[in-house]
């Protein structure tokens, strides 16, 4: 960082290091105190829902006056039953097991020293994320949890509500001796303190992002931080010539219609040539029964002539809505040589009975899931059995896919010797 | 990257695209394969020995002519021998297990779906490192078994050397249907390809940098992709009041003086007060009589009288030198404070016979390697059996200590179902 701090910066460093201070005294307390300083953060919440839902009607009645949008105002209100869920969140998280202090490997090695891996807090962590406003306490829960602080930047329309909710949570923790720097959000709605926290090399351990894809680009562009970023997802649902019809018409479905705003919807179905006139038929009928529009190549208006065409950039579109691109392919490499070009490693499925097929598609995909007969829509660390998640990691390092509590941890090496010297 | 490409951006842009096309065919190529191809690729050495030892020369010449140190023309000079071992490397990588396809994890859920962490290749990896020629056969060996590409960027110094084993590589990669591309170097010493690979977000999965504090920190300040950063060890070694004395005189000596200039070394000793008067007198004797030099904490002058004084900065200084730091203790909880005032969170040891104050010690140390009763020296790939190291990693994220075959890869999760669709 340069000589001339600006305010953000400065408050970041000061912020930064007492949470570091707030990470070592949480990395030292047996799993069950910090379940306990979770179920304190809970109640607390609980305790001051009337003040959160009356700060986020402040939030609200300015995003109101500003004129935003319907599906955004949605996910910046808070109600009492919000609020309750979130503490319930919390409570969950504390029923998990304690990502920290697992042996993940052991061996001894001929000169006797044995070597282990154990599972360790990251330090601090910062999460940067856009308006629902419960992003926050299911972050810190997660972060508390897993042993590191955490400094939380909401987005600015929801910053009463944040300051609300961070407050519970500061009172729970500290009314079981948590420190309350172990919790931290900036004092104002200053975008500096974005720059700011992506600036904090040495600081801040890793940088988590949680939004639109605008703000995603932003912090992977100006992270001097290591960055667990969750990118789009452009998923394929592939269907072989050797898939079970039924099978493919409910995953399909599913797919692409359970939610279509999610991460893990399916954008794009590539069928195979040799079962596309009997089953692709059947399949747009399927989704135009539950309100889903198509972008079709010429091989699959070839099939069902209706399907409007697709425009360029079609098959580079993460819809995020209930349109589905649909491409005609010849067989298995030419599925992979498509997502290959099209996809953004996130989530990809094969449809097929056929075992020799999937395996390919397995090994040949290079996502960070890949699914044989199953929906896409299962890309979810519930679903995974994490309990819970605090993104989908679309990078390569790290980690990948749904982010739980042990993703959220690194590791150190124990030796241990009985008095060995190198050669 | 801007529209204005300047020619080394465009360069890595190529230059990785190609990369990641090769590390896709490498990705699916069976174990056997790719180590038949290193194994090619140390029998090309080997046949291109002459040539490469001559375009080192050209290095050596240019070297001497600009008046470079000794120590660093050591490190530059190929001979036969050193070239021979460079294949033997090669050789010796390819004898080591495969790291893909590992299942890391595997697990069924409620609904039958079962779930794999399956380990996969990180994709293109850029290096980058200075001085020692022999760093890029091995980083390229590494690379390649791991099934990802590698782009060598060598010290401008050892230009001519680097080019002439990448040619040496290539020759051997190819004569097995290797790609030429799964292995490149920029085609000039222009240090606008360094600046060029740090900006390859998208294009490179990670930059791993391997050479002075300035390399390393530029590399950490400039990089848009995720870096690997092998940074200083300012490592600690705790002679704690209940060790053995002889134990802690074997280890002490060792950590300090069997290679000094390497990350492992140690840099400070910290004893108890307890012991000091007894055991620092001989400690001082061992080391001198190695010919290491002090510098000492006013406790410790009070012991050994003629100890040099430290003067400031002294305990935040990485010798990597025959001189040791040292300071007087009160205990357990005093040696952890200092350790985190002062030291990098590389390797740190505890000298005890006390297991209860060795466990305080190993759970409350942050550093990535962390040993009881052992040389600090066993930081390192090879002495924790990995086989082969391209580094030891300093970060907190994706890997800590020395980074092997298993750390040089990602995973993925294959979700196998039966049909099964989200509720």
């Amino acid at each position: 960082m340069d000589n001339a701090l600006d305010h953000c910066a400065e408050w970041v460093l000061t912020a930064a290091t007492a949470a570091r201070q707030a990470s070592s005294v949480l990395a030292r307390l047996p799993g069950a105190a910090r379940d306990g300083a979770l179920r304190a953060a809970a109640g607390a919440l609980r305790a001051a829902r009337a003040g959160i839902v009356a700060a986020n009607a402040r939030d609200v009645a300015d995003f109101d006056a500003a004129g935003g949008s319907k599906a955004f105002r949605d996910r910046l209100l808070l109600t009492p039953e919000r609020v309750e869920a979130m503490a319930r969140g919390l409570d969950d998280i504390a029923a998990l097991p304690d990502p920290l202090g697992r042996v993940l490997a052991e061996w001894a090695r001929p000169n006797g020293l044995v070597i282990r891996r154990v599972a360790q807090p990251l330090g601090v962590i910062g999460m940067i994320y856009e308006s629902r406003p419960n992003v926050g306490a299911d972050a810190a829960g997660l972060c508390l949890k897993a042993g590191s602080a955490v400094i939380l930047r909401g987005g600015s329309d929801s910053f009463h509500s944040a300051r609300a909710i961070h407050a519970a949570l500061v009172a729970g923790l500290t009314s079981v001796g948590v420190p309350a720097e172990a919790v931290q959000i900036p004092p104002e709605t200053d975008r500096g303190y974005v720059a700011a926290m992506l600036g904090a090399a040495g600081l801040i351990d890793l940088i988590i992002p949680r939004g639109g894809k605008s703000l995603v680009e932003r912090v992977q562009r100006e992270a001097r931080v290591p960055v667990l970023a969750h990118a789009e997802g452009l998923n394929h649902t592939y269907v072989h010539e050797a898939a079970d019809p039924a099978m493919a018409r409910a995953i399909l479905a599913n797919a692409k219609m359970r939610r279509t705003g999610i991460c893990g919807a399916t954008e794009t179905l590539l069928i195979d040539a040799a079962i596309a006139p009997a089953l692709l038929p059947l399949l747009v009928a399927d989704l135009r029964a539950l309100g889903c529009d198509f972008r079709a190549g010429p091989r699959a208006r070839a099939i069902v002539a209706d399907l409007p065409p697709a425009p360029d950039g079609t098959f580079d579109t993460e819809w995020l809505d209930a349109v589905l691109s649909v491409a005609v392919v010849d067989d298995v490499e030419h599925a992979l040589r498509f997502i290959r070009n099209h996809g953004s490693e996130h989530t990809d499925a094969i449809i097929t009975e056929d075992a020799a097929a999937a395996a390919r598609f397995l090994n040949g995909v290079d996502s960070a899931v890949a699914l044989w007969n199953a929906s896409t829509q299962f890309c979810d660390g519930g679903e995974f059995g994490f309990g819970a998640e605090i993104g989908i990691a679309t990078g390569r390092v790290h980690a990948r896919g749904p982010v739980g509590l042990e993703q959220l941890t690194t590791f150190r090496y124990h030796v241990i010797g009985t008095g060995q010297i190198r050669p």
